[in-house]
């Protein structure tokens, strides 16, 4: 009963056959070989257009690569307050951009609201030189609290951020489970809504570990290959990233692996609410957040069920838990089965009949 | 009717003596000269123990390398949400410290309470390394809301800072009107209270441009040298900044201008609750925050008003402006005069008999 | 003929074994998995000492990661001026500093000797907080000349080092050859020569993507979680860096490859010698840098040979190319047969009877 | 006999009393004063063309604001080897240009030749994003060893640099004394050879603290307000530093001051050769820097000299000291006197004479 994330599981059955595959000869060192430029190509198509491509190994490369190249280290770049480039990746985004400030706005279910990012960026603090202007919003898709941006809803964020002068990132680290949740296509869901810049997460979906920092405005992508380069990211050996993200690519296994984990945490999020649990958000990707009572959490503690506990001020009134409810994220991965989810649901039933 | 800033007033004659008087012979470059020695040996009098001081020229400046003292780049900087270094500075405590993250309080009167630095530190987005780790708190004395903290207040405060491994910084650059309102010595609203550096400001206050970083936990000054060469902060001819120092701390007059500039602050408040204005923030220092019903801040800017309007999230219910009232920050400063206050308070009291 | 570089051959069988293997099962994300554990003690085993291990997948990022532990922003690393971090990482080291100075020594055949650091050293702009203070010394070892530091070597170095008070780094992305070739064990060329952080590379020895930081002085690790985190360079997934290296580490895998490696640039070196031809450095290493006639080098074009030509000011007089000659530099890899040599050889000597 | 740096001079009457002037009534905060703009205004007359402009206090914040404005943080910047921004700024470049790197050119009299500039740009080390490309070539002039760069000599480097896509920086802490040496107009010593940013200096001119970054290529001033600010270098009260300059830039007092400490130089220069001893390097601004002989040095020292001992890898061959000399620096101001060098070349006389 492992739900404590994503990127616990192994790499897909198909990574791993890609990395044997492209485990034979030489090859040209430095992101010049030929898988890299096949990814490239692939995610040109993908996305419906010309896109710029980085290759990294973790999405908190990839996020704090992408909001560098979109700021300068005396601006700002809004993000949700509980967004995880503003609090789980020890800085990274400062680091990366020399400096600049993130800006958390707030909003239910984890989401930034049109309206909420105007009131932000009316506030009277935005003036340079003695404020830092605001450059560019970013927004997690799918979002912190497991929910998912429709296309008209990014779309509206991004109006509101380019009437503003402001770029747009796009931090996917699910992105897979978000576009198998909103149900249109990668282009809709990202430039087409305004997007400028996507960090295009494998990783938590079957990579060992790939990450695509995807740049629509290549216009935008003028000093990518030196941040990638100075911050220790660029691979010699580049075609054994290029490798993992071809082989989910191939077929849009990518997009069934979202699906996948989606529909085991759909599962899971059905049976705990039949059992009249409360679910802290709507579960709209693969992760569940659920109010557990005190009793159930130690039942499943006890029959070695694994999560983390939550905390979050994004909480609707009427989603809160009881006093003495235990907040609980529970995720779901491409490998999850339906046995696992009936397993975790067997116990809290139990627990329930013995409380 | 100039109540815009106190750094738009000039500077006091007797700084302007100091600087002439300083203005002899040769002296030794790079903050080795005597009038630089008189002041550190003068400060470590003011504060009743031995300190370490480095002098600069702008608060921004003392801020951010006092903050550069305290916290790696991967950790994080607790200070008001509406505090000066978080918003009014550029960046600079991020540019300092390379990019440490500040992190915002909220409390009503521009105030941090225990109770609400406690229930920060008490989330759960703090722990090494995923997240970054509070290293200091920084508090502003005066507050950006013109409030003053007793030395209760900066005690309870540090002791809960510390209790969690937090350093303590002040952000003094209304130093002198703290200590004037608070009527305690300089020793008991700092380091007695738990400070370990602070900012202590003189060019809101007399000065041309001077600030002294006093550190009174003399192993946190190691590094201190280099990061103010290094931000090109030493300079050569050192006794310059050193003499308007002294020519302040002499005979406490940093004080009496601290006093003269709250009483000026306080006719005004008194002026104009006598009207039947709303203060949006108890007066406590040289700054009032004030509603102004359109009429009037009509009528005063006829007259040649000049201040700043503010906004803030801070202010209690009891406090908020009528709809329409424009909400003007008032600054007094060592120079203002019974006839300016009693100038502004004549054309409230015309605009409201008109209205 | 590919002697382009090292890290331009594939990983070794038993490194895509051991990820196929890693591959099974849920494991602790973020360095907490088993096989992480695995391989710091069996570093310890290998270093015959306790040891502080950081595990990443470019060499650029061990490097980096590794001075920063070693230098405040506000001082210098001496290195060869010739080095890789000095000229190959497009400032890696500068990033992750926050700006630290890298100070070029000169030395001939990639080496730095005491006196020439002793003399570096002696120089008037050492002075803080005016000049930055020399803080570490890094030699790459095998250096960039191909060359290798015997033990003694090292530990000469370092004593002048330690006497200044400066820290020792080590840029072992080619420690395997180097060990191989000074034929003594990992811990005499390290630390008990005065080594106190070693970059442990594995990449360009048949790894996929895979390093070592090694703390030998285990309280200069202190903050290493947080720069890896911070640099975006923890992987959530760390079983598949691990086990590279746990794949390697078996049955001193990684010396015998150092060792063929070694071997074929060995028979490259003399197979060159023995047709007349001018090494430009003594081969010691997997590196063989030669002075080719123009004929030969278009010959070996011509021929599919692929390298890079090559720029030194450390070659001795005695090993300068005559006018029109290229300067090449060829590498032999784990996987380099002697089949391949022979090959490039038999070119040259058709070359050269046809000259 | 104080020789040891112009900067240990007082400020000159005409700034004290300016200062004075500027003492009276408000003026607007943060540089919008009017005695700002007036300097502005002047400085645009002075170089024949429009220039924006900075104000700062130091030469370290005006050359690493103003180098900051030209590189990227993974580009480098040309300087002469025993450059000042090089050496004795504390890494004050690499902090503000976020870690690029200074480069160091050699060139005998403390000047980097186009030959020189050629060659070091010819270097293979320069391919992004392995390598970090140059960004910028940084001149000081007058020269770290005294010397002055003709117009010509200006416009060749600077031809260099730009066919090479460099921007051109100069660092003129010595500018006035290079003006007067040359004898040629600002604009001709500047942007007609091809400077793109001056730091204007006139601390060691006979200002207080004051230096003008002057950017004659407007468009490469975008972001020096906030590169002001958010290092601590914008004054609230911005008149001060203005009217210091507006002082020495009335009726070309700053060039009047240039010349006069020129020519206690060349008495002093004159005077030395006159007794035998050796110049290190041409008298051409108000830096003498000579070989004493032991006793020569001993007898000033005893006299009370103060001057530096220096050391150079500049120094011609046939302007070499003896063995045993000391390598001595001295400076002239715009306030030393005839008298003080004749006292100093009468200590000179009696130690001859003994010896």
């Amino acid at each position: 009963m492992f739900f404590v994330s994503d990127n616990a599981a192994p790499a897909a059955d198909a990574v791993l056959s890609a990395l044997a595959r492209a485990n034979a000869g030489l090859s040209a060192p430095y992101g010049k070989d030929e898988a890299t430029k096949r990814v490239e190509r692939k995610l040109a198509e993908v996305f419906e257009r010309e896109v710029a491509v980085s290759l990294v190994t973790t999405g908190t490369a990839a996020n704090a690569i992408a909001l560098a190249q979109l700021t300068a280290p005396w601006k700002a770049v809004i993000c949700h307050e509980e967004a995880h480039v503003m609090h789980d990746e020890c800085g990274a985004p400062e680091f990366f951009t020399n400096g600049a400030k993130l800006a958390g706005a707030s909003g239910l279910d984890g989401k930034i609201t049109p309206d909420g990012l105007t009131a932000l960026l009316d506030r009277d603090f935005w003036t340079p030189p003695t404020h830092v202007a605001p450059a560019a919003l970013t927004i997690s898709q799918a979002t912190e609290a497991g929910t998912v941006y429709t296309a008209s809803e990014v779309g509206a964020l991004a109006d509101v951020a380019k009437s503003r002068g402001l770029r747009v990132h796009m931090d996917g680290a699910r992105f897979a489970n978000a576009v198998a949740s909103a149900n249109v296509s990668p282009a809709e869901l990202t430039w087409k809504a305004g997007v400028d810049i996507l960090s295009f997460g494998f990783t938590k979906n079957g990579a060992m570990a790939a990450e695509a920092i995807v740049v629509f405005d290549t216009a935008l992508a003028a000093d990518l290959a030196e941040r990638r380069k100075r911050s220790g990211h660029l691979w010699s050996k580049g075609r054994y990233i290029a490798a993992q993200i071809e082989a989910l690519l191939a077929d849009d296994l990518w997009i069934a692996f979202g699906r996948r984990a989606n529909a085991s945490a759909d599962r899971l999020a059905r049976g705990l609410e039949a059992r009249g649990l409360t679910l802290a958000f709507p579960r709209q990707a693969n992760e569940v957040f659920v109010h557990l009572p005190a009793p159930v959490d130690a039942a499943l503690k006890a029959a070695g069920g694994v999560y983390y506990t939550w905390s979050s001020e994004a909480v609707r009134p009427e989603r809160q838990g009881r006093p003495g409810d235990v907040f609980a994220r529970l995720i779901a991965s491409f490998e999850t089965t339906d046995a696992e989810v009936d397993g975790l649901l067997g116990v809290v039933d139990q627990a329930l009949v013995a409380a």
